[in-house]
């Protein structure tokens, strides 16, 4: 077998994950690996970046997880700030314009992986390239913020965006003692929970001294000599020394979608259960990649790191001529804010009724432990299932220590089918510090069989 | 509908439980319920009696869910101090003494429940009725050995047994300042975890202070004056001013025996799915009752509250003329030692080899937390699977703080048969603050994977 090359763009989770993968199976005499990445550094843990501007994680080298080096040892060859210009699927090669200089060239590849990731959403209102408004969707970005704060001594900071990164973003501002404004077009934060499960959330960062402003738009960005001075919402003007944007992402496909790689979902690249695009010797995978939900049945399509490491696993071990699949997900996220763990799984109301499903639903007061275990913590559960089968639809769970993991085991019950008498009856790990003796999952679930 | 009487004989979370939910269903005009109970305590919280004798709990009190006063007000009369001596099918009828004095009636029954839980194993060896010796089975024991512990000023206790009563009991009597050690004539702790996964736990019984002595039978207790003095084993004597029995339980089932009510596995009161044993009108719950294992598909015994609250309430709800069924359990349990949170589902490499069943097995070491988290612990996650079939057959969890309820998502995945392959696939929640980007689960589901 003649030598094969792998092109790789993009050197994030889902690049990274694909590239080891694919070298433990074949040889660098076997396979050449080639990764692209416009940024400056692979292999990062993008979900780590509001610990480390909050201060929980004081270097941000710990955020590295491996270095191009260290992926250069094992044959894989990385180049960042390298930029892929273009896709030909004609030729079978890529256009890679070096940043640091120099000039752009051709590279070939006989298996392409796209894992460009996603990018921030900015509407163009006016101001948005102020100084001082920064994404935090990269490194790069989480560095600049980090040394704009230092050097700027910012006292009054607006997020821009109720999602969990500019939850997280807020939180982590307070613990830096900036004031902290939170702007959100909808009329709650995290829209990916029910209104009723996302209250408690709001009233938290209200309780650290976040001010929210609800249910308004951003309309613009006020500078004063090109530096952000206020932001504009449709209610008000707030006063801004620093601007922090986390008002969603999009799948970054605009190279894929020019070379003619089919798009699906939302933009995402389309592909099968091997992560393979329609076209042959094609592949996505992390971001920027469509999945399947395994509860709607339907393409889904989701950035998120966990998500992005197994599609990239998948890729690469069927790119080196192995076999794996990723069936697909079903939409489970977690967060800390404040003092509260906060998750979800499966379908929430909103995307039930987008669904025309019928459904019941409970939600229990509950303990994280036993009543009179110290460290016992208010935990509240939505759970959701289907109105004629009792098939499990979703579950959010807001409370202290000890409850957001338990997701997990709605996300395993959603997997399997369960239905909420199966999910009654589970046998869940009970003493003291743990849980009560009936946990509040199987209340909730309880619940729901009394309205099924 | 003439009005029926429900006598349950036995007041702790199955009989207690039962009442609550058939009242629930019929009222007092309707069903009479009453309940014996030979203790001074009912519907009380056994699992909490170690965090009361170590002083997590500093309330007896805290640990007793309701009053009798509380039943009688819902219609439930509850009789404590009182002794159901036999039990008589012809005459339907229970014989019951009452222990403050007075004389044995007889109770005439439409419906029985036999909710009389567990004893101890005491084996008949010297010396085992002297002062100072102590069960926890029960809250009267817990208050006599605190009791104790209070007036003696004792300083150095020997446990027998290291189970979960023994190890939590251990564990507390280091928190109130005792020299502890603990006898255990296998050669491991923790008979339900494989013996891989119990090392690290003697390690950290080791690490505060408690001498263990695995390996070595109980032979007898030393007295002096009536009092114990020393713990005797098939090695050495061990000064003792107070020792305290974790040697397990089997069920209370003597008066079920008597009364010609079938037993099943080792000894409990055989019932079907709606928790009625072969004798018509005749129900059982709790410790005394026999289960169904779905993952061995045999039938099970286990002395755990959460078991015996689902006993109960299914019990309580067929009674009453409702339908609910109890499909069995996975053999979850949990406890904490020292730092470990200590969980196992499932069946263990004894179990599986008892069955004459073939599995692989994989362990991982991994962190419960992204590493450059604050306060990731480490973790070890073991899972079994079926050689040909790879469905997962049971696990255990050893590690730091937010280790033990992972095991839930365990149990659920035995409930609904996953294999390997499916759990390797499970969409499980991850934030930096909560797990590694892959879940120590998935890895060790991945590392099966490879083996299989």
């Amino acid at each position: 077998m003649s030598k094969e090359r792998l092109v790789i763009v993009g050197g994030d989770a889902a690049g990274m994950s694909a590239a080891t993968n694919a070298r433990r199976r074949r040889s660098p005499e076997d396979l050449e690996i080639i990764v692209f990445d416009k940024g400056a550094f692979v292999s990062y843990a993008a979900c780590g970046i509001p610990y480390f501007i909050g201060r929980a994680v004081d270097q941000v080298e710990k955020l590295l997880a491996r270095r191009p080096e260290e992926f250069a040892r094992v044959g894989i060859q990385v180049y960042t700030r390298h930029q892929v210009e273009a896709i030909d699927l004609s030729s079978r090669t890529v256009l890679v314009q070096p940043l640091e200089g120099g000039k752009a060239f051709r590279e070939p590849f006989d298996h392409l992986l796209i894992a460009t990731g996603a990018v921030p959403i900015r509407p163009p209102l006016p101001g948005m390239d102020a100084k001082g408004v920064f994404g935090v969707n990269n490194l790069e970005d989480a560095l600049a913020l980090d040394r704009y704060l230092e050097e700027t001594g910012a006292q009054r900071a607006v997020i821009v965006g109720g999602g969990y990164i500019g939850l997280e973003m807020a939180e982590a501002l307070c613990q830096r003692s900036l004031q902290v404004s939170l702007v959100e077009k909808e009329p709650q934060v995290m829209l990916t929970l029910d209104p009723d499960m996302a209250e408690p959330i709001a009233q938290a960062l209200r309780e650290i001294g976040v001010a929210l402003y609800l249910g308004e738009a951003l309309q613009g960005i006020e500078a004063a000599n090109g530096r952000v001075r206020a932001v504009v919402t449709e209610a008000r003007t707030i006063p801004a020394d620093v601007v922090v944007l986390g008002m969603g992402v999009r799948p970054n496909t605009a190279l894929a979608q020019e070379a003619g790689i089919p798009l699906g979902e939302k933009g995402s690249i389309v592909v099968n259960e091997r992560m393979k695009s329609p076209i042959e010797g094609v592949w996505a995978a992390g971001d920027c990649a469509q999945s399947f939900h395994l509860v709607s049945r339907r393409p889904f399509w989701v950035a998120l790191g966990t998500v992005a490491n197994k599609h990239g696993r998948v890729a690469g071990i069927n790119i080196a001529g192995g076999y794996a699949t990723f069936p697909g997900v079903v939409g489970t996220a977690i967060t800390k804010v404040c003092h509260l763990e906060v998750a979800r799984t499966g379908l929430q109301e909103r995307e039930l009724r987008a669904l025309g499903w019928e459904w019941v639903s409970a939600r229990v007061e509950d303990h994280t432990r036993a009543r009179y275990y110290p460290g016992s913590a208010p935990i509240t559960v939505k759970l959701l299932a289907e109105r004629d089968t009792g098939r499990i639809l979703g579950g959010q769970i807001v409370g202290g220590e000890g409850s957001g993991k338990r997701i997990d085991v709605i996300a395993t019950a959603l997997h399997a089918c369960l239905t909420a008498h199966e999910m009654a009856n589970l046998d869940l790990a009970y003493a003291p510090p743990f849980a009560p003796v009936w946990d509040p999952l199987l209340n909730a679930a309880r619940q729901l069989l009394r309205k099924l």
